[in-house]
């Protein structure tokens, strides 16, 4: 299992007019926590997709439990439960202290350079190997 | 059975280097989405917020078939299937021509002023009535 | 001379909990006014881009009168006073009937697919010369 | 004279196409600067909002001279330079290590709950005094 842990304060620019962080801003906190979950085991998304690999969304689930403000500080939990196939699913809390904002889900895949579903990296399965026996 | 359909053009700002629409844009076109249904049947979002309610969003799922592209033009099918309560629940499809791009739910609940769960306005269910039998 | 008008509805993730269109989110709508002038003079900057060419912002500058509110319809003027050169300089006014909202101004340069600052593409100038004598 | 230093990294989401930080992206990178520049003298915007005042934008000027990319380490550097009045001018440089990425400019203004420009609050005029003599 790979778990990671990440902190953000929400911006200006990411409220709306109800006062909260308006809802469609929180895919750019998942991607920051999942990017940060690869760093973790030694994976750089950026490298990946230097060397022409890409790693689109092809499945979001939000459940939106308590709204998030301005200047918040929030914790992104990121977890990695199975060991990833062309395809790797990522499970998510955004936590500020004990108040649970979200929990989420994404499911991505993995896209050569002719933008095909392919096989991932093998350097990046040997790295995944060690947290999933 | 209430069902609109609105267009919008991808903008440059909503790409993101891998060439395709950010997967975390689509809420946007939702909410421009939802907010063309409930004009449909007589409803204005603004108004319903200046006399002091709100309608977030509880539980968001996007399943992604394909790639937007800049400038494409993609079309935004709403529909509430059942009558809403103190939530109501929008389906969405977004297509291109005939390429679907992406399929989406959300669920949202009225707040009052106070930012409690409530019921929604009278009114509003009154104009909801007509379209559920 | 260039001068093209496009109209936009103010989406509610562009607010922000001032209540206001955020101040961040007019240099996407001066784009979508630039795309439209120079499409007004059968240039796509889609099709510019396709063949290898860029046409990032060197410059902006943006004077705020009024703010814009979610819902709004706002009208973009938008402006080619002058013969493009390797930059092409655009002015705009934002207006929401005879309130001014904004005027701004940016400055582009056009670079190869190498991302090398170069001429205009021969066919732009063309396309260009008839408006300026 | 105020000056403070922040570091953020650049988002996946703040890219476009062109493989580029997006130019609309900065204006929220400076609020941040921003933002941090007044902490950084003891002056909580968050604070300042919640007691009824707002500091909305009058004026943004921006010169890009480099292009920054997703995952990029930068650094904002804000300065005051002179004592605030109704406004307070903010200077921005954005850096990548010793590459200046871009510079920039805001004034603001200060305004009430009723939403009309204002003197800043005592306060805040305080805490001012003491960095410009």
């Amino acid at each position: 299992m790979i778990k990671s842990k990440t902190t953000l304060r929400v911006r200006y620019s990411e409220t709306d007019q109800m006062g909260f962080v308006y809802y469609g801003n929180y895919p750019q906190y998942l991607e920051i926590g999942r990017v940060d979950a690869l760093k973790t085991v030694g994976v750089s998304y950026r490298s990946m997709e230097e060397s022409g690999y890409g790693l689109p969304v092809k499945e979001l689930k939000i459940k939106y439990h308590k709204a998030a403000l301005y200047d918040d500080e929030l914790e992104i939990i990121t977890t990695v439960s199975s060991m990833p196939t062309n395809k790797i699913v990522f499970d998510y809390e955004i936590r500020r202290g004990n108040d649970l904002i979200i929990t989420a889900q994404t499911t991505l895949f993995f896209i050569n350079s002719a933008r095909k579903a392919c096989r991932p990296p093998e350097s990046f399965l040997q790295k995944m190997k060690g947290y999933f026996s």
